[in-house]
């Protein structure tokens, strides 16, 4: 589940947020926009964990901000983007980092 | 849960991880450490979550690469890593990135 990223520099996406109570879908969608993204130009990987009291974080990976902006204004993700800020999410916080460097062991 | 960082930019440091089974002290280090990276000079924020299955992502924001490296070569975080490195985590990678932007909405 550790993403077997290329050696740095890259983009990451941080996403963190808090689900509402209920599912409405969203582990439905959250499955279908994993697998769009992995279709993507430029995706380089993705890591994703959310608690028992809904709190989670995904960190998407990508080649460069092209690849980042076609992705966020890809038709289906955008609606899934409103059904996350309408219904889904109580708060969330997108951040996009520029990767400089890394370190690890195990599980690539 | 949503760390409240300032305007970036500022630096992310994102530690993606699984768990080895059992605990061997993990939950009262991991609860320590926390505790103690917000008393560290340049600390903005964390966000840290682990699911049932031992994968966990945490994201602590810092200040400057200053800050990251004082954090790191502190004594009892490096007990904390070498225990990590050789018990608790099967696998485990850190991608240190600088945040050039960011959105969002609630909870902050």
């Amino acid at each position: 589940m550790i993403a077997a990223t290329p050696a740095p520099p890259y983009l990451a996406v941080i996403f963190s947020s808090q689900r509402t109570a209920g599912d409405r879908g969203y582990d439905a969608m959250a499955e279908r926009m994993v697998d769009l993204a992995k279709t993507q130009p430029g995706f380089l990987g993705v890591e994703s964990v959310r608690d028992a009291e809904g709190f989670g974080i995904t960190v998407s990976y990508w080649k460069d901000e092209g690849s980042i902006a076609a992705w966020k204004a890809h038709a289906e993700h955008a609606v899934a983007q409103r059904l996350g800020r309408d219904q889904w999410y109580g708060a969330f916080r997108l951040r996009v980092c520029r990767v400089e460097r890394e370190s690890g062991q195990g599980g690539l």
